[in-house]
């Protein structure tokens, strides 16, 4: 596997990132896992409760908090630093900048850009990319192979699509976004009128609108609005494999990780988080700041925030036969307490 | 965001669809959600029961059941049906067809057409699509840009694939139906036979057949059969990100929401439903009109139609962790009632 | 629906893929799900638990155990033979070659191929494939219509990616893989840094290694590690629409089904099985031999082999809801219990 050559001395990082550097210089070759990392590489601990973890590493390069920056400064060259997941997170972006410049704008000729549709001067457009009429794109934006963009369609300035990133007809795409391989925004939403025992189509009308900041993981689905639009906050991050129904609203910096399903027209605050396959019913309120564990279903609006969880938990099979078993009698044995009490 | 415009008056709306107008006719923007409806607003109430929500709205038409049509008619217009939910479906399919109209056939000189596939001469055919050899495409047909029909397959009459649809090799597709974006039909199935520790693949000789009116929500996968086909009845409905594994077959109008998995060999009825995130285990039997609660998880044959659960409860975090801690020792707290109950 | 020629004499099988023939040799048409025989099929069965099956079949030859052959020589032709289900998928694999022989290797003329990667001279590149610079294609390699191959991925020999597959940039795939339709490897894995209550992207440098002989269902994503690789090991099937998040490690041999999802950095051992719909979270250890059933959550590490279950047991929804409500006081009955036995 052919890796980034990362290579930089510790005094070129703390010069563009700040931090304090205790013992001396040296020339690192990359950011490493604690767990397999070499004399040669940075690791970082960012908080006390993992300093064992310390003992583990061959680096000689740590990015530390303070009050784990004495006991190391013996043997290591140590990066000072009071919050140290933040300071690795702008690390990588500055890797990212250096080893990985842009290229020069570009519109690939295999691309097929509609004659009405808006493309700022310096856009970098792919293989392959489809552009329809009356799409705008914004400045510095970069649209991968395959990429396609639906009549109508707005997508702000420094937004980057990753190859086969579907936007609908008219939905709104904002500044510095990243969308993954395979997101699909725009998708009619699940609409029907039930009738004589058939599904008839009520035509999605709505749109989708995405703020600035966000990011949707790879094959991650937001449909578009019944009548008025499904609308994402700024700074929102979506792992992959989510599905986002219509009209939904979802608040600014909220996090969802992988395989979440939130049903149609549930309203979801700010700063929330939602676990790994947990699923959201439609219609419900989550109010700001409400944290909903892995794999659970929030089945009704949960007004105050806190965390709350609703997950079966894992035993071993026999066990676990046992006690489902007795479940289905756990309303019979309350009545059976309630006896016990009287008697 | 640009709205599509949709002024109309409401007595053409009557004149298409039917229904009694009464007040004065009017010229409205746009069918609202009742909650940030304006004045020039079309909004609809379905059934009495959301009847206080009248009073929300600044809308001054209305489509309503005759039951609440009376205590509206001194402030507003209003068009009054028996069935609203099924007339406003109407209403939005009417409104796309005026607004929206449809392009005239095409074929994109970039779509790669193999010489032996059939195309029907009023097909629209969008940029980088593939068509392979022995595949038919019907009459009407639309295949938006980057849809792959593999060779063999088969689309029927007025069928809509959105951008980047997968159709694998002899698989066959109903008439009027409408797949969005990323679909995979006729991925293999998930078939191994393990040997010596290893798995030895099961190559998957079915297909998938689809009858008509299915839609299908973007990223939906289903998959070919091991030695028969996958069969999806007439009329079915399955939302984004729904996985319909090998030989599963369903019946016709049955519905899904979005994230639901189908295990192989599965045979679910006709009129079904199943909610969001459900899962439902292989080779099981589901009734016709059986349904099924969001994030349920079916492990049995449910023979008889009705309404079935099985969620864990959602609870705040440190509820929750005592319930469920208890919950590991329910069969052995049954077994001391016992005890309880004899002394 | 056309289906296959599969015609073949039994002795023809018997020939290639070994097996005892007693009875006449015939030719048959296909090999058919036992419920749907007719008189040319080839049925089988597997286990002698299945036995009672033999009588519906009309199908006038038959693939068996030596244990089931004596009862069924009198009106049917056999092929004895003592794994029954590896005969069966062997004889799908020989059917496959036979009737869908390997075309010969091609470049289609629309696909966008850098100058600076490497393409073996033997593979097969369907229409609108794109790969980028210093990417590296094996021999005998075929990428279906819409594959995107990026700068430094590598492609093992006899590797075949289906319509639209993307690999990320410096990933490497191992040979004689097979990935479905849909599939995003290496996109970014889900990593923020938390700061003054917005997300702090951090860059993902790692990439995705994949050993050998995996198969990978439609839509399923694996993401790239964040600092390291995130590893699958040899002969790892995962079904359609699995999340595989980043720095996930996972043994050789190991199964999962649709819908499962693993969250970042858990370690899941070799000869492992996940049914479908099973969440594992981050940071976990799962040793080998450990099987999780369907739907379950893995809360845990689970370091024993074994099978570990966790899913609220499906009931009607009136007895669910009863006894999903006492399930919220379990804790408090226990307490009850516990004073019913003191007094």
């Amino acid at each position: 596997l052919k890796e980034l050559d990362l290579s930089v001395y510790l005094s070129e990082i703390v010069l563009a990132l700040g931090g304090d550097l205790r013992g001396e210089d040296r020339c690192i070759d990359r950011l490493a896992p604690i767990e397999s990392s070499t004399p040669n590489d940075l690791v970082f601990i960012s908080h006390p409760r993992f300093a064992k973890q310390l003992k583990l590493t061959k680096a000689e390069a740590l990015i530390l908090p303070p009050v784990l920056a004495d006991q190391m400064m013996d043997r290591c060259s140590c990066i000072v630093t009071q919050d140290v997941y933040y300071y690795v997170a702008r690390l990588t972006q500055w890797w990212r900048r250096r080893f990985e410049p842009a290229t020069a704008p570009f519109v690939h000729p295999s691309a097929c850009i509609h004659p009405d549709a808006q493309l700022a001067p310096d856009v970098r457009i792919g293989p392959f990319v489809v552009v329809e009429a009356n799409a705008v794109i914004g400045a510095a934006c970069q649209l991968d192979a395959h990429v396609v963009v639906e009549r109508g369609a707005v997508i702000g300035a420094g937004t980057h699509l990753r190859a086969r990133v579907t936007i609908g007809a008219r939905c709104v795409v904002g500044s510095r976004c990243l969308f993954h391989s395979g997101v699909v925004i725009g998708a009619d939403g699940f609409g029907f009128a039930p009738h004589q025992g058939t599904w008839v189509k009520i035509e999605q009308l709505g749109a989708v609108q995405i703020g600035d900041d966000v990011e949707l993981g790879a094959n991650t689905c937001i449909d578009r609005g019944a009548l008025g639009d499904t609308k994402i906050g700024n700074g929102v991050k979506l792992d992959n494999l989510v599905q986002i129904a219509h009209n939904v609203h979802i608040g600014d910096h909220t996090a969802m990780a992988g395989c979440v399903g939130v049903a149609g027209s549930a309203v979801i605050g700010a700063h929330c988080t939602v676990g790994g396959g947990a699923v959201v019913l439609g219609h419900l309120t989550l109010a700001d700041h409400v944290h909903v564990s892995a794999a659970s279903v929030v089945t009704r609006s949960l007004l105050k925030p806190g965390q709350y969880t609703g997950v079966f938990p894992l035993d071993d099979n026999a066990a676990w036969e046992k006690n489902a078993a007795t479940l289905k009698q756990l309303h019979a044995l309350r009545e059976r307490i309630k006896q016990l009490e009287k008697s």
